[in-house]
């Protein structure tokens, strides 16, 4: 079927249930960033195949909600669907429950499969659809009905992560878990979120792109956690470590009716922010909202993760280092594109010892396209590198010993003045947050002016955080914190900067049609000295790889800054150095030179 | 009588009357910063002289309540009186309402005088002593009672701020008022707090110490104000403008009664922040809470204002130069103590055209006393200053043309190498907030860290705000915006940065027993350019008075740093010179000089 036969199926399946339109948003049960290909319904029904985005389906119309990002892929992608791009924040482009309330008459019915919405999205449905008297039918999937080929659930085994690399046993986890759930007066906990679960139980999978995250769900009781997973994944490594913490495991799709049956005595914690919305309907007895305990826990790494980390951030950099001496020395002279530089660049991470995979789809993006922030390389956008650009590149590996994100912009040939000066610009940006030092209490709003100062300061804004929070293992983006100037409530990243929290800091600079530029750095918070003004807390850099010295116009930084940038250069060689080819290795002996 | 007898007399008044505990605060009926001689009844009632204390007496027993600033002074004052020192904020020290709750039997009485706590102080009392079913009597002032030569209320002439000055009529802050009342649904608007009473009308007076107020209360409804003020005080030029204008006036205490008889059907807006318990428990019809509409168009100076305050500083610039002058050629010459320098500078002030008083009592410290933040000389502490030390004074003027703060700390002698280094990040510290450029939409705790950092630098902290809004002839810390890192709720200062509003910058290094640092510019909060990013926001720096070089050590600072201090103190001797002796010129050339 294409697109406009699977549209007319779901009409008619629409028909004979009765549902005057079908919302199909982008996810999974589990609010993931990337989603495993049974869940592409958005995909499926639509043909548009970015990374946000809502489809409503009508009787007689239909429209797919997305963001500036995405607007000229929608509209090609789109063609010839019958769905209308819907801009979002452009005009008077009416909301989705605007729309609904617009098109469905007063009494009909709006569906949606209620897994895939979140819990807040699904009580927005329900509050403004009420106004017209429309009805919710949230247990259906309509999608599931007419996508024969549908990918079935990933069914790839998972693997434990020993106390080697998670540093705390699921034990010692689930009693600081419980501790919480006292506090908060909760008999049992429902953990919807795939990190959460993963952490909790020290175990990894293979179910979504890029994270290694394993599909699954957990009601934690006091004396025993409910575990809803395809058991098949499971080894025997994992039962027995399940079997020791009593952890029962379930299907894992049989929550749904699990949590009905929970007796009305009970009171559970979920965290709204973390749980879909069908989830959220079916449970029957008093809740408490508050943010899973289990994320404040997971960002604030233990001594064995960031002595983890460090090591993977020391692979990564060699990799990135070797990426970067390829790339500038041979770009002239053999065709380098952004998608051939892309797999390159994830074969010399492949070739680190402990490798699992790459922490999140490269952002691999040659002069123009760079200023596009989440531009990633497809078949049809792939262009050849060449001289006289800026190439900005945002990837990240997966390691045994954790994950990494790193940014680098490279020059090819030589730019003008203007693009030195902003180069430099980000650089300095990078480096002031970086150095910060600060009293305990702050959050990422107090510090964000650091990086982004001398980008306001040439009438500039790059208009996205700072910097977010890394899992291990885990979630690229990872709560409760970033930086960010204003507060963003959806964001949950609104949390103060707690020691061992790893969090990036990548401002940049982006001139639409021309150029971008971004470098990323990673760093670990750290408590420094403690006096009676109180504990004072700083960053440690962790991320190795040169930062472009052919971008940087040494007049246009501080004798600070330009210390600060040699002495980064100076560890950068003694750290990478030694893991380089000897020709590689004289090379970054000139990139990593003091200016 | 002495303290004693006053609180014997105090005591038996309170038996006659059935009150177990009567409190006196420190505020007349306003919240106002600095209070008239008429309301110092805790100074009366314990002999305590500091501007932050609540006493509590009992039957037996007697505390005051302060904070650490003044610990050392009310030991001494307190000093057989039998009232306690409760010391705030440290170790288990308790509350008053714990106190309260200890000392007074269930079902007593707690006795206080209304007009003088704040409505949230009174809702606080009446909910702890609620828990002992303790009563409230919130209609007494017993220390009235025992007064005898108790000061009478100001009655002091007030004077119109023609237009020249104000910069916009009544009738056009009425209309914009009325217009704020109407989104509010209110029907009347209680105004209690004298800044914004007298801001409404133009007018000021001389009824509390230092800022140019006057006693006073409004209610505006949608065709006429009333307006409660000593009628005594106003002269044919205010009377004029209240005619036209539809106000009324009515006796100063007359509100209390008034407002009691306010139609059911009424709705008032008040602003919980800038109201007291009494008149709020007076008033029986429905009640909006919000910031009082005046206070953001107040601290919005107009051109006309800005104007103004642009000249007043200029003139304060001349008084500070010429004061830093005298001081630092003759401190070693003739005897100049910490309080008689307080009285040449306030002179110095009184010879420049269109000054009306001093902006708020002078901070004049010299040495050690410098550590003490808000410390300010007394005839018993007053000492002469001498060589090898910091000299801070925290100062500022009041012309028609506005108000000033200012600090400057000069060295006398010289200093060693660590004060050098704590001076020049003072500087540092104090400039780069200045220099900030940022987008529309950011708060105080945004920008903070841009004064804070260079002193977190050194592992020290000022631990309080590094800035806060001046009033134009009005209170010198003005809400509702500040610098500060963290949000305190009751510091009414947590709004976005507006375009003319008029801000201090004040970051400091105090050292226990040995000096303090403090840096003090102001600056107009100006409109840059407007692009594609939003709108970008700077500062214009309108204080210029020399910053002691002989305090700096050019080697910590970075170029652009000691650029931007040569650039200021170009202006310094561009705007100040001219209005100096040729002696003064000579020497402020010196202290201009660029580093």
């Amino acid at each position: 079927m294409n697109v406009a036969e699977r549209i007319a199926a779901l009409r008619s399946r629409m028909e004979e249930k009765g549902i005057d339109a079908y919302v199909v948003p982008t996810a999974d049960f589990h609010q993931s960033e990337y989603v495993g290909e049974h869940f592409k319904a958005r995909k499926y029904i639509s043909g548009f195949s970015g990374s946000y985005g809502t489809v409503v389906i009508t009787r007689d119309d239909g429209g797919l909600w997305t963001d500036g990002r995405y607007f000229f892929q929608a509209e090609n992608e789109l063609c010839g669907s019958g769905i209308r791009l819907m801009k979002m924040f452009v005009g008077d482009t009416p909301s989705i429950t605007e729309y609904l309330c617009e098109r469905v008459t007063e009494g009909g019915t709006v569906a949606f499969d209620g897994r895939v919405l979140s819990m807040g999205e699904g009580q927005e449905y329900e509050e403004e659809l009420a106004k017209k008297q429309i009805h919710i039918q949230y247990s259906v999937d309509l999608i599931d009905d007419i996508w024969e080929d549908r990918p079935p659930l990933s069914d790839k085994p998972a693997f434990f992560l020993e106390e080697k690399y998670s540093g705390e046993s699921t034990a010692s986890k689930l009693k600081r878990v419980r501790k919480a759930m006292e506090e908060y007066g909760a008999t049992s906990h429902i953990i919807a979120s795939l990190d959460d679960v993963c952490w909790l139980l020290n175990v990894r999978g293979d179910d979504i792109d890029f994270f290694p995250l394993m599909l699954s769900y957990a009601i934690v009781k006091q004396d025993k956690v409910e575990l809803y997973v395809d058991e098949a994944k499971l080894d025997g490594r994992i039962r027995d470590e399940l079997n020791k913490n009593q952890v029962a495991v379930h299907p894992y799709n049989g929550i749904y009716e699990d949590v009905k049956t929970m007796d009305a005595s009970e009171t559970v914690l979920i965290d709204p922010m973390k749980m879909n919305y069908a989830l959220y309907k079916n449970i029957p007895c008093k809740i408490v909202e508050a943010a899973n305990p289990t994320i404040l826990m997971k960002a604030m790494k233990n001594e064995v993760e960031l002595e983890n980390i460090r090591r993977a951030h020391i692979k990564d950099g060699v990799a990135v280092t070797k990426f970067m001496h390829w790339i500038k020395t041979r770009y002239d002279k053999e065709k380098i594109t952004e998608l051939s530089s892309a797999a390159r660049l994830t074969e010399l991470r492949a070739s680190q010892e402990g490798y699992i995979r790459d922490s999140f789809e490269p952002l691999c993006a040659f002069a123009d396209h760079a200023a596009m922030m989440h531009y990633s390389p497809s078949e049809e956008s792939d262009v050849t590198l060449s001289s006289g650009a800026f190439f900005l590149n945002d990837t990240g590996g997966g390691y045994y010993e954790g994950s990494t994100d790193i940014t680098r912009t490279f020059v090819l040939g030589s730019v003008d003045a203007q693009m030195k000066r902003y180069f430099t610009a980000v650089v300095r940006a990078m480096m002031r947050l970086s150095r910060a030092r600060f009293l305990y209490g702050c959050y990422g709003y107090n510090l964000d002016v650091l990086a982004r100062g001398p980008i306001w300061d040439l009438d500039l804004d790059y208009q996205c955080g700072t910097g977010h929070g890394v899992g291990y293992l885990a979630n690229v983006h990872e709560p409760p914190t970033g930086f960010r100037w204003y507060v963003v409530p959806s964001k949950n990243e609104h949390h103060k900067l707690e020691e061992g929290m790893v969090i990036t800091d990548e401002p940049g600079i982006y001139e639409d049609g021309q150029f971008g530029i971004r470098i990323e750095n990673e760093f670990i918070v750290k408590k420094g000295v403690k006096n009676k003004y109180g504990q004072f807390m700083y960053f440690e850099t962790i991320t190795f790889a040169p930062i472009d010295l052919d971008g940087i116009d040494p007049e246009e930084m501080s004798r600070d800054e330009r210390e600060w940038l040699n002495q980064y250069h100076e560890q950068v060689y003694e750290k990478i150095g030694p893991h380089l080819t000897e020709e590689e290795r004289n090379w970054l002996k000139e990139y990593t030179r003091p200016i």
